[in-house]
């Protein structure tokens, strides 16, 4: 148990024991008892800094759409619950998540599939890829998914999803806290008693009433800690944006970037995850921050390539990339004409309630990362 | 002072006292000290129910707007701080109020007019009647003013209204809360240094930036007790209000109604007033109900009734009436084909947050007031 | 209607209008059809700053005491609804408020008496001046009163008081928000259906459950919108004042002051009225500030004067006096070694929700007064 | 990677694949691009309810203590940075909690000794176990430390610890959420530029302020994310419960208990941990239930037992034991005469923030676990 000490670790304020054989003994007596000397951990678990859990990865669309449909034969949502090819992180297999504590994964269904209902105490969040006729419901409301719709599947809500007769092979990204609510002691599953979920409430109810911005529905009671808009759809977001650009110089760090609310509290939309569309303006290249909580990152629209932790990854149209916690990370717009865009989700609220929230710009280099050769 | 006993008021519980020669030698005194017995007056200042301050009227947009016009010809915004012709209820003269502690009046200005920036502790409100170039600048934010759109000039902020040069005379409705600041001893009143606010933001910012359902623009820091978005067009208001429809079956009281909110919160966009717009289908016929809080109305599209207090009012397009606090009311829409809207503005957050709502149903004849004849 | 120019009103965003015949005919038309010309009353309606509806005044204890035992003979409770002699402001006579939109009057019970059960929209509180025995039951729960003991009986909660048979007369500062709640037309009044209310909590159970700073009694659920504690005893109170003033240099107008508070959210206990306890030290002399809201204050302990509005008033123990909106006020304690403490209770919680909250300094004379000779 | 599968598993909802060779090969693929079959690890990673992380453990004073004592003479504060004997428990040495993510220690210090200012993103509590004349300063505010009084460190401040020269050997248990924040990233650390704070503030000012019931210091400006009262003193927590036992029939699972709250707002003193302290009467037994979250408790006062997950841990003073997530847990005081008082800390600030609390009470055997044997 004898350490080498850090210089920096070598002052007033940090543990700088030399062990010896007499504490050595000492640590041996404290062990019998479920107990040990803080001295000998204290500086690995009060690090002057977080070390993030996991690595920067990007998945390209062009091998991950190919291995996703060849799970179309391979198994049915009735046997696999869900047909998911997941994002495993090299640094987090244990914990099977994409980065940090957030897991995603790849959903295909085949015109006609439907998977039972079930719910959950983890969250759930969807990004629409492709495909038509693809719907899912939510304590019974039903949605039509459009390519680049945003949904969400709040803890503890019934859900399931399917795809219509008349309808295309239809893919789209999951993304859910399950890791963070396993660590945390706190997932229960139910299945449907019903299989499924009856409904009689109009298609995109909820889209219906809550979708007109500063306009609330005086009669729609909503008492749930989650948003009555479940459904994001891509055209009015993809217009708030460019409205957006033509009010706003944009973030330094992220461009044109509007965050998903729950319109009824101007609150993130759940509890534990939240979501961003941003908005690349033709040729941008932001500068380089970092800051506590982890991101995956799906490209919308466009391509070019993103700075993170001093690597180059570059992108386009649904590649799929995380940046974890406390790595500094930048965005570049490669097109000259077009703009990019980016859609995000992260595990900010959790940092932000927790009061764990941390941000910092980076300042050498006029704000850009050293490229790794 | 002796006063004939209400039979209602004859039990325990309510002041009940006969006067007599002691008594009244009794109060003589107590008036000498800037006192009198609680019971004198206690069935008065407690009364059973409230008693509205306010009649109901009708205020014809036929009579009103010739009215308006004339004023065109007979002062200069510069002279009258502003070009108004306001609603005076009856029994509120001394208070120069419409209805309850609420003010409101038609403001008119001529294309290449402008009345200098001013602020107050009093809000105000605009629903746009009719024009074109009209505009407002709200501290330094420039909105561009449409027909039906609805405007903030929230308490404390910089405002000045006026008219481009290549646009057409323009004619709304302010709704003020200048009664009940007055009432309560808070109203304060400044005229800008430079008399006109200097900006050099685009025009309508907040709209480009808070405009989207379920987004918030990431980089707008607002910090301010009142809504970023600050003017409501008719157009996307009138295209939620179609689509509410098409997922609730409205409120038995007033069809399908939707409550202007601040989208950074949800809560109403200014501390003192509220406001609404809703939609009657064709025919449709509300039943009455009564609530604490006044109301005044513009009808924004179509023509109908309402009933209020027992006493029919007809009205059509600009027609402005108002509902008097704890008074009877329902409305009809006498188009078979069409929807008929009605604008209105309210004092229920100042009824909500102090604790003053309350609502009641009429449970007789269907829900349904007798009309005088 | 013609009115003479105030000079400071001659500018640009003021109404300066001169009237002649052709605009008097005018006026005379829009009266016919309930409207007026918003310049004719503008710059009253639309003031420079407040001009406090009441004057300051004193109602001391020497006097008022005698008249509220005098009463004892005269009425007894049941018929007067409640025994009380109101502070009636000479400005405020037309709705028998003390000051402002604040009711108070003195209460006064013998031992055995009895005041039925009721309730009403507006809410009370209780200030205790002297007496043995007395008790109030709030919503079934049953408080003792002790001298300098503050409670409150909020807005809709059943209410009664009595003196137990071996008690002695008592007597009590009553303030309300009646002129207020019928102000804003929401006053209700309701009998107890069976007279009084039926109770088996342990008495002062509010106490016993909330009484403890920092400490939250976990099973004791409480959804109402005001506080759980609703008698703040007077012992703990000067206690708190005491422990208060060894950490702080005290406010400059109001020396060492603590607010009441609802311990379950931190909030005022009630929703429109506010209440205070402050300790001005031996000689201490505060400077003068003024703000929006009024104050009625009653001297719990010691002697001294305050300057309200340039005027001198001198009080000493159970003194009430009253300080206007926006008028200067300072306090004096002019005991060398002893403190003195006022309570008061105002509306400030209506003024702060309303976004009427306004405070300024007095910078001229080092902050004093100058005191009318 | 074949799984047997679990009888309750095989049912729609669930993944109920089984693999074949054609299933492997697939699954090699993945993985080859960081990638996984859902269905592989779903049931796993979605179980049907939590399964603790930790062991229910019970420290007993009798061992802990002299063990402390020990560390006395073997390390100096200022190069152990803290003397501190953590509880590991033995499921959880990888983090070094004691249950959950929750780390806890007791430190122990001479008279004399000081140990540096640092700071760091986790939050910190104390409870006092014996000693005299220590204090702690956080940020600049001196607290004295007594027996069984809690005080906080929150996440951010500045803190150090010191005994008096004139004062004894002491003792506390310290609780963090050091291992939360490592987990979740978020952890950061500094030692003060000047070694230790300087201050001229009032010893315990906080508590001088803040100290009162429904008192809250009006000019006492405070705007951290944590309760301005950071010292809970024994002698008013104690009092305060014995208050409330009289006036409740406590909780069927907790016995009379109160939580630690922030007198400012009435929420929980810091963002991550809560803390309570809790009553037993004398003999009461209480029944069983299970939630989400960590507790750790320590025995105030008195003597007794609790059944945690079947398991009998008979306690007495200064004993330290853990109830792990959803494990089931009832506690017993086995005094006839004295109550027994229980302070524990927790994680449940966290797990309600995130939407993960869930709790049971045990139905079967009156409510009572069967005691392994
Ligand atoms: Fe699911
Ligand atoms: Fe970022
Ligand atoms: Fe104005
Ligand atoms: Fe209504
Ligand atoms: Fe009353
Ligand atoms: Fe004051
Ligand atoms: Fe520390
Ligand atoms: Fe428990």
């Amino acid at each position: 148990m004898t350490k080498t000490l850090d210089p920096r670790d070598d002052m007033l304020g940090r543990a700088r024991v030399r062990d010896n054989a007499e504490l050595e003994a000492y640590y041996d007596d404290l062990a019998k008892q479920d107990t040990g000397a803080l001295w000998t951990v204290a500086n690995d678990i009060e690090p002057w800094e977080p070390k993030a859990k996991s690595d920067p990865i990007i998945w390209r669309s062009a091998d991950l759409r190919q291995q996703v449909l060849r799970a179309l034969d391979l198994v049915r949502p009735e046997d696999a619950g869900r047909r998911v090819v997941y994002l495993r992180n090299p640094k987090r297999q244990d914990v099977s998540a994409a980065c940090g504590w957030l897991f995603s994964g790849i959903q295909v269904m085949n015109p006609g599939e439907r998977a039972g209902a079930h719910r959950h105490a983890a969250s759930a969040l969807r990004f629409i890829m492709e495909g038509k006729g693809a719907y899912t419901v939510v304590d019974g409301h039903r949605m039509e998914l459009g390519e680049n719709d945003f949904v969400i599947t709040p803890n503890g809500t019934w859900h399931e999803h399917g795809v219509s007769e008349d309808g295309e092979t239809s893919m789209w990204q999951d993304g859910l806290d399950i890791p963070l609510t396993n660590c945390l002691e706190a997932n229960f599953y139910e299945v449907h008693p019903d299989d499924y979920q009856a409904t009689n409430l109009p298609v995109d109810d909820r889209q219906l009433s809550w979708g007109g911005a500063g306009l609330r529905p005086e009669t729609d009671k909503w008492d749930r800690p989650f948003s009555p808009l479940m459904k994001f759809a891509w055209e009015p977001t993809y217009e708030a944006l460019r409205n957006y650009a033509k009010a706003t110089d944009g973030s330094p760090y992220d461009g044109v970037i509007m965050r998903y609310v729950n319109p009824q509290t101007g609150d993130n939309p759940m509890l534990t995850m939240g979501a961003h569309m941003q908005m690349l303006r033709p040729a941008e290249h932001t500068k380089a921050h970092r800051h506590t909580g982890n991101v995956i990152y799906h490209v919308a629209k466009g391509e070019g390539y993103s700075v993170i932790g001093g690597k180059r990854f570059d992108w386009k149209k649904n590649d799929i990339f995380c940046v974890p916690a406390w790595t500094w990370h930048e965005h570049c717009n490669t097109q000259q004409r077009e703009d990019s865009c980016l859609f995000s989700f992260n595990d900010f609220p959790t940092m932000e309630k927790l009061g764990y929230w941390r941000e910092q710009a980076l300042e050498d280099n006029d704000g850009h990362q050293i490229v790794e050769a």
